[in-house]
């Protein structure tokens, strides 16, 4: 700290008293000056409370547009959309309410600013400190200019005065990172319908990493291309890179809720949901990295050491989370098994709820990825936990977690809305060029993503993805709010001002256009809507291939040779994990070998022993892992399927329907089935 | 704003770099200054997790422990204690392990503080300017002691450090009252059991409005006399009769999670539930109404515009957040009873909670009281849009306002028990006499609060408050969370952080030390527990009087003088509000004379019409008027007793059981039949 020299720098004071105070002496009592400081504080909760309220209107305003909007079947703007659109009316408005600041804020009214000079007599004293200071510092490159900083008392924290139009727009990015997104990631987690996520995991875990990186290193190349093309000479390649991996977030939210509703190919679901959730935590870690990196190397020339420390970073905080999210999970499972905490629900919820935002915060604490570790936790309290819960818990958990994941996201892409037109000017800088320049990049990094990607697949797959399925791939690329968040964490810098306002309008213009095109672009596709995951499901063989007799390995069905590694975790997880983490049958006395009998009686708890057959493999993803392949053989075998498929799924069941349109988007399906779903109108009575 | 006086004061900067930071060299490159914002960011991050994830581990521990606790039928420590003391326990680790605060926070290190001279040659420029400013002014009193103000740097939004064990417990007051009360609040209008409340509206509101009113003076008059005699010569009158206000407001958690466990005798119950709830929202009010008097009076000497001010102020504020509840309420059920949202009970649940909450956020932005606003929104919430919801959505609404006031609530005792070793000592002042003082004082304010109302409220009531009652009022005096909450809002003055010191500790003593002697208090004062609430209004005389012929008036059941304005709001709201807002059976269409015919058709809704015989006033307080008288009639009448009282109470039933043990309360019960309740061990098979 003996840097931190005696230096000289031109200080102002602006000394922000509400305009109630204009007319007070200037020496007041002390008392009076408390008033004053309670009078500022009731103005500012006020303030506060009126941005609320206006957010809670916008919210219920989409709630019942929304309402409308399904009762009338009307498809081609989603709520989140709507939520955008009202957010920017709003923003419009305020805007044009606020359009010009209180003079009491302006840096340039001579009036408020004061020059400090050293110690002459003084008549502020103690009781009358300034709430708010503001100091003029030189420009780094241009020692005429200056650039003004706003300083907030905060010492007795009492008064934090702020102009109307900052403080209506006052979202902490640290609210949406800390709050909301684990709530959305792990709804996401721990709603996903495993089956057909596990059956496609290969596609998936080849989009969401490689695809992302390609993605990022594509925008970025292209960014740093045409930057320099149109001479924005402040863009090192690192901004560029930066831009490229926050971009690369594809939003879980829109597409996949118009997907849900209008029950489109499961696999199709399944790659573009996995994908979108998978590539939200890649993108941040991905952002970090690139940040990492830029630190490192100078953000110049490339860094070789710091490039591979990048990568070390990356797989490090990838691994790190996951650890974390899964043990977490499974922590939460041992309790709720070993425990009767489940004769109390609400203590089992709130527990439930706690153990998964801690995997949030353990994680952040570690310096990794929370939002890794939350998806893989709810991922593994959906597999394990879930199945212990009581009935009740069950029910709270998945309806308390839907509920909080439609307002978050709601909120969320509101507030996007609004921050258009009243985002602090400070914080950003528009240029129409350089967002032309960042939709071309992300056109030719969505492009260079999914295309090769899905060849590459292809050679492997024998259920292969389609070129309709591609072109929607390509189409579902909407940004959303982790991209919006993560632009806006840091705006210190003028690319990152610049970067601001391209993700804006990118979010802005994909969610409302490729949002509202999405159900005619799957009809133009000819993707078949309406599919029945029931139905689906009852095409592939049964998988009761566990056998009841203790020690003995459990068999697994037929596999190829790139699915040996999925094939022998899934034998772990029937033999141990699930007899040790859950309630369910088998028990492990029933799978381990006899030797460890004392211990698998140990562990085996009374709950599970009286559990009945019927509980037997309920979490529904017992076929998680049976390939491809064999969905051919599905319609004849067809009648020989137990129930324990049909019982656990709660959701509303379809009439079984024209079994013989299935195909498995191999290729053109020329049935006209989707036709009936999209329009508006009682003939759409799916919904 | 001519008045910001150009001025002269000292100026001292400390640049609070990070201890990384000290080997830099004094003209760092710009990129380098990001660099070290951003790790002043990711550190605060780290220290921000680290406190949630404290914060939720305690909670954690608290749900097991309580679900232990509960298992085992111990019943001495109640959740609220329980998180107190878990958190005074973490309050002291931390406390030891910040000890020493980081030097670099210090004031008087010389190192850190720079002089800032008037525009000489600069090294500091943009963008390197210093995260932390103090500025040291002069003390009001004697200008040679300088009083020192920290500013942080906010119009960039990245740096601000601040010590460790300051960071561990800044929690906000306005989270709490902003999110928590609200929810805590809410929940206790929601799931209040309206039929006794009611039933002891005069009592109720005779010790919510009158007792803590002079609950207040009391309290306010005895420290008053108090600190005159130990010289305690800072405290003025007001500042006397603001603790009086904060103090006044008792606890409505502890006492009565206890009291619903061991099903204890319902008038008692009703009462000292809704004293605690409303005079939550009247202290709560009244301490604003302490305030704008001081303000107004200056502090010191009686001023009589000044009271009737205050007195106008408190009157406005209490009727108009009644008015913007009640409104709010009666909105929703409009809303849900004419719109078809109920067939998407998460569009309904989310517009249910917004509604709620907007309540309390138009009433602040009123200026008014959003807490009883919220209050009065949760009560017509339950009376009337509870009855249009969806079968999901009620079960929804429960179990998510039941899960937030359970983590709200936990989290509030929590933070209080670590707060009182690790609360900013400059915001705290310990005083063993002061402390001793206050508690001498709640106990006259109470006293003077609970017997003398009680002997009022028995020369108008048939049902007589017995002793034995009066004493467990007395005894179930807690303060909790408002209390401190109002205390630690404001701590600019000295007397402000006496008060503080003495709240907490009086929450501290009054939780655990009366809520783990409620159980054998009750004991001792023989007061009944075990009472089943189906089987207790089984005893009341039927309320069918409503007749369904169209355009009669409403035949209400007899009443005595002084429910006659409650028959008439009955009358009222059986023949409009009722019909009109809900989709329960009469109709409008059979309530309103003939001529209104046209309009009650529009009125009506399909669903209401097509609403069976069953529906019928399903929302079990239409005997809420019924006079004590009436209970007497009770026991004779029990096998005449319609069905429709049971079947819409989901909570769990007891076993029919010894009817003819029941008393009302009005003396000694002289059968031990608590006894097997209070018990720890497997005998205490009731709950």
């Amino acid at each position: 700290m003996a840097d931190c020299r005696v230096i000289a720098v031109f200080v102002t004071v602006c000394c922000c008293m509400s305009a109630a105070m204009a007319d007070q002496p200037a020496t007041i009592s002390p008392a009076a000056s408390d008033i004053q400081k309670e009078k500022t504080v009731a103005l500012q909760h006020t303030t506060d409370s009126l941005t609320i309220l206006m957010l809670l209107g916008l919210l219920m305003l989409t709630i019942l547009t929304v309402w409308l909007f399904k009762h009338r079947r009307f498809r081609f703007v989603h709520e989140t959309g709507l939520s955008m659109i009202y957010g920017l009316i709003v923003g419009v408005i305020i805007k044009f309410i606020y359009a010009t600041p209180t003079p009491s804020v302006t840096p340039d009214d001579s009036k408020v600013w004061a020059v400090l000079s050293n110690n002459t007599n003084s008549t502020f004293y103690s009781g009358n400190a300034p709430p708010t200071l503001y100091i003029s510092l030189p420009d780094s490159k241009n020692s005429t200019d200056n650039q003004t900083f706003k300083y907030n008392l905060t010492s007795d924290g009492s008064a934090k005065p702020e102009p109307m139009l900052e403080k209506a727009v006052t979202f902490e990015p640290e609210l949406f990172f800390n709050v909301m997104l684990p709530l959305i990631i792990f709804e996401a987690g721990y709603s996903m319908k495993r089956r057909h996520f596990f059956k496609n995991l290969g596609a998936i875990i080849m989009f969401a990493f490689i695809g992302t990186t390609i993605s990022c290193l594509a925008v970025g190349g292209t960014m740093f291309g045409l930057t320099r093309l149109m001479s924005y000479t402040e863009f090192t390649l690192n901004d560029c890179f930066f831009f490229g991996a926050i971009i690369s977030a594809t939003d879980p939210v829109t597409v996949l809720a118009l997907f849900h509703d209008l029950h489109v190919d499961v696999d199709l679901y399944a790659i573009v949901f996995g994908e979108s959730v998978f590539n939200d935590a890649v993108a941040i870690v991905l952002s970090g990295s690139v940040e990492t990196y830029g630190q490192l190397s100078g953000g110049k020339k490339f860094n070789a050491e710091a490039f591979f420390k990048a990568l070390g970073n990356f797989l490090g905080i990838f691994g790190g989370a996951f650890a974390i999210g899964s043990l977490m999970g499974c922590a939460t499972a041992l309790i709720t098994k070993y425990t009767k905490i489940r004769d109390f629900p609400l203590l089992e919820t709130a527990l439930f709820f706690l153990m998964s935002y801690s995997s949030f915060q353990t994680a952040e604490v570690a310096g990794l990825t929370g939002i890794v570790a939350v998806l893989f936790c709810g991922i593994t309290q959906a597999h394990y936990t879930y199945n212990n819960l009581s009935a009740e818990s069950k029910d709270r958990t998945k309806q308390l977690f839907e509920l909080t994941n439609f307002l978050s996201e709601n909120f969320v892409f509101l507030y996007i809305g609004v921050s258009v037109f009243t985002f602090q000017e400070s914080r950003i800088r528009w240029d129409a060029g350089f967002i032309f320049a960042s939709f071309l990049a992300i056109i030719i990094g969505r492009f260079l993503n999914i295309y090769p990607l899905s060849f590459l697949l292809n050679l492997g797959r024998t259920n292969k993805i389609g070129w309709n399925f591609q072109h929607m791939m390509m189409f579902s690329g909407l940004r959303g709010a982790i991209a919006f968040a993560l632009a806006i964490r840091n705006t210190s810098t003028l690319p990152r001002q610049y970067i601001v306002s391209a993700t804006m309008i990118i979010v802005l213009a994909t969610v409302v256009l490729c949002g509202g095109l999405t159900t005619p672009m799957l009809q133009w596709l000819k993707i078949r809507v309406g599919v029945d995951e029931e139905m689906e499901m009852q095409q592939m063989p049964p998988s009761n291939a566990v056998r009841s007799e203790p020690g003995d390995p459990v068999e697994v069905p037929r596999t190829k040779g790139k699915a040996w590694l999925v094939a022998k975790w899934y034998n772990f997880d029937m033999v141990f994990m699930k007899p040790f983490l859950t309630n369910c049958r088998p028990t492990l006395m029933e799978t381990l070998p006899k030797c460890c009998l004392p211990l698998a009686k140990l562990l085996t708890t009374e709950e599970q022993m009286t559990q009945g057959e019927s509980h037997r493999d309920n979490d529904s993803d017992t076929d998680m892992i049976i390939d491809h392949s064999q969905l051919s053989i599905g319609e004849s075998e067809l009648s020989s399927i137990p129930s324990n498929h049909a019982e656990n799924d709660t959701s509303r069941k379809l009439p079984m329907q024209e079994p013989e349109t299935y195909d498995l988007g191999l290729g053109h399906n020329s049935q006209p089935m989707n036709l009936r779903v999209n329009l508006p109108g009682p003939t759409g009575d799916k919904v």
